[in-house]
């Protein structure tokens, strides 16, 4: 039948097909054919593909804490609160989110803002984290997952045509949610570059030179931060959070502090700061001005429960009016997945000193983390044995994003396709590894990156390192 | 302080603004307020509100499938797994479910487009009810709810400006989600308007007019359907669906089928057609032309999951290209919810004859729908009682829609605010009874109606069809 179709690539959203984003792009795609080979029986130079292109701990094989799994065991199945063999704090935390869902059943639609009380939990949350700054619960705005809240947050920050059309700051190399919903959102994407040589830490004569240059073609109004770094590991220090602040409301911009990795510092000397925290401790002219909204997830940390689709924002200084249709907005949607409010509940109000799995939750989280700084050291370490990679301190996160030299003949064959692209597809086929190329996160001009995970077991981490030095050494001279 | 905001009113973006979704509206957010005030104590001429306004079975008190429940239970918490008291039915799909998951974790992310093994049970469910009808799943997505689906869907579609821009016929009364949508989109929303004097029936001539009318100011290039009907609980017949298709076919439009009712038949004679079936068989000349996107839910029909955010769309005879951008765009969000999508299977692929379950599965199942056609029935009945009250059969999904006569003196009253709602409001403040205007949903100019869920349970519904009566007794003789 020739029927012409009405849904054609020329005929569709303009704006989605500039979506991007690398994270799942060809190179995963082609990974998920290359474990579908293998399992068909067809030879390959390696007996597995190991993902290490998305930080999703438990396909690494992460095991979830125990605690968050009873409870929301629990709260799927409530006749097994009558069940000797769960531990009792686990009963009365699932009693008291069961409580809160309307018919005391996780199947009910949530309000819109998310459950009341899970929103209390995290607003107390916050004020312990950030030592006694208060937190108010009105605030807080439960979402699918952190990119949900993210998403959100620049819709409503989208208008204007040409000149004035909103423009939105984001760090480069940056995580590529932010440059997909740009584009989706038809805004301005205004890159500031990390400053790879001092350890891809942000400098503000940066972020001075890149909104002085967008004012000539757009209106900044947003400047985002993802600390600690994503896909670069840095972490911020507290007088660089002072100055982009300051920047921010000089410059009258929107902050977004995107901090899901606010768990995961592992280098000495280093600390997790939240913005909010800072910007309170910089008196009222800044703590009753500066709109501020931050991001957290269920799905990093030490629990790494992605499938979950947990996550909040706080929003602090937003305009009532403002807020208000945030909130209509939302309701269209109806509510976020109540399972992840649940547990987002769970990792905000975890077992505390005194109650029966507090000994179980600390063992875990512990060794969790501890076992994510070890793996930070080691990619750090070995990568940097190899001659044309040079790897800065993985400080944060889950990501190692070395810089690599491709020779200049590699370059060339790569007609077409970007060179980091070209080597992390030779690497995928040759090795069975999936990494992200540098260019999927955005780069300066001429140099090359791929982006790893630190997330595979040690052991396993070991050998997919030595895997990258090899194919690195044949690559470099196979081209040379 | 006093530094002026960045982001106000009159600075954010525009379409955010236009979004109107009466489900959660001003009516809901005052009986949130008078539940607060009842708790606190405050006297009101009620004992509780009653939140007949949308279409939450749990939070009505309808209980869960034992079974789906012990699955996700499982799935959260394998250790479960050894627990001798769960059926073996309930520990071969979860193990299904989890061996399908990265890690065998439900809090691994999943592939965008959804778990491979539960986007096959769709298909094989989706054979079934379509009497063998092939279904590929490489044409099923699993969604975030159907909400996600259908905005996705929306968005693909438009393109273009002025009379170029895309315009999305859809039913009046419509669910709101639609026109939220579409103000948000910025794209052309068409009414059509569904005959409320033939049981709210869809006739062929008025989308004729309404496209005909149409096309001179924008490109309609999609037709939305709900079937059963919300809020309007018609039926379509097979009859109907066909002239449908072929309407769409003659005029170039991409067809939405929202099938999130397809349980949910309660009238004697009236049968749910799928619209996939009826393509089919109408031979290749539709079939392998027409495009259609069908959603469905895990919130509706005999389970009433809202909470999870489960969902998946088949898309047939979708551009290859545009599927791949369709892919690209989903892979932004990450995935669905997971705990969603194992529920979405467990509908799909609920016990089987033989199986441990599958005789307490088939009670709870039967005891709800009969329930709620016994309720649909007694709702119909009562309200035709009632002078100036006038209400269509409730052949199918959730709602009575009742024709309300509101008299003259009421009308002037009400200046600023649609009748209805001054109808809806006063209901609420004398009786705690929460329903939705029909101004929110659409409906034909000089006529009023409310939406009132049939989800109550008998009894209760029993005393708030009563109090409705009283009511509008009451109101009517107050205005005349
Ligand atoms: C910096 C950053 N922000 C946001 C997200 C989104 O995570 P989620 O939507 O799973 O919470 C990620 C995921 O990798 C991330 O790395
Ligand atoms: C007709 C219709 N479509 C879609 C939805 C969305 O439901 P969900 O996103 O919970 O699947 C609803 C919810 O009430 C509905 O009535």
């Amino acid at each position: 039948m020739s029927r012409a179709k009405v849904l054609t690539i020329d005929t569709m959203n303009p704006t989605v097909k500039k979506v991007e984003y690398a994270v799942r792009g060809p190179i995963v795609q082609r990974a998920v054919e290359l474990e579908r080979e293998l399992s068909e029986g067809m030879k390959k130079p390696f007996a597995e593909v190991i993902k290490a292109n998305i930080g999703d701990a438990h396909a690494m094989g992460q095991q979830p804490i125990t605690f968050f799994r009873q409870v929301l065991a629990l709260c799927s199945y409530p006749e097994l609160l009558s069940d000797s063999t769960f531990p009792e704090d686990a009963k009365s935390r699932a009693c008291r989110i069961l409580q809160s869902c309307g018919g005391n059943s996780m199947g009910a639609y949530s309000a819109s803002q998310g459950i009341d009380s899970v929103r209390q939990d995290v607003a107390r949350y916050i004020e312990r984290r950030d030592g006694g700054v208060a937190c108010d619960p009105d605030n807080i705005y439960l979402t699918t997952g952190a990119s949900d809240g993210i998403v959100t947050m620049l819709k409503l920050l989208v208008c204007g045509e040409g000149t004035t059309r909103t423009g939105v700051m984001i760090p480069i190399p940056q995580y590529p949610l932010y440059s997909a919903a740009l584009a989706e959102l038809g805004a301005v994407q205004i890159d500031y570059f990390l400053n790879e040589e001092k350890c891809w830490s942000l400098d503000i004569t940066e972020l001075q030179r890149a909104v002085n240059e967008a004012r000539q073609y757009c209106n900044p109004r947003a400047l985002c931060i993802i600390n600690p770094g994503n896909p670069t590991g840095q972490v911020q220090s507290r007088q660089c959070i002072e100055d982009v602040i300051r920047f921010a409301a000089k410059e009258r911009l929107f902050l977004m502090a995107d901090e899901v990795y606010q768990d995961n510092v592992y280098a000495e000397g280093c600390q997790f700061h939240s913005f909010k925290k800072v910007l309170f401790e910089m008196g009222p002219e800044y703590a009753e001005t500066v709109e501020l909204a931050s991001f957290h997830s269920t799905s990093k940390c030490y629990m790494g429960e992605c499938g979950f689709r947990g996550g909040y924002m706080e929003i602090i200084n937003m305009d009532d009016e403002v807020k208000d249709q945030l909130t209509k907005l939302l309701s269209v949607r109806l509510c976020p997945p109540v399972p992840g409010q649940a547990l987002m509940d769970l990792v905000v109000n975890p077992p505390q000193p005194g109650e029966p799995s507090y000994g179980s939750f600390i063992k875990e989280r512990t060794a969790t983390l501890s076992a994510l700084a070890e793996k930070a050291k080691l990619t750090e370490q070995v990568l940097n044995t190899v001659q044309g990679i040079s790897c800065n301190p993985v400080q944060g996160a889950m990501y190692s994003f070395p810089r690599i030299t491709i020779p200049e003949k590699a370059v060339k064959e790569a007609t077409g396709q970007q060179p980091d692209m070209f080597y992390c597809m030779k690497m995928l086929e040759e090795t069975g590894i999936c990494l992200v190329p540098g260019s999927g996160f955005g780069q300066k001009d001429g140099t090359y990156h791929f982006r790893m995970t630190i997330l595979p077991p040690t052991d396993k981490l070991k050998i997919l390192l030595n895997k990258v030095k090899e194919f690195h050494q044949r690559f470099t001279q196979q081209y040379s």
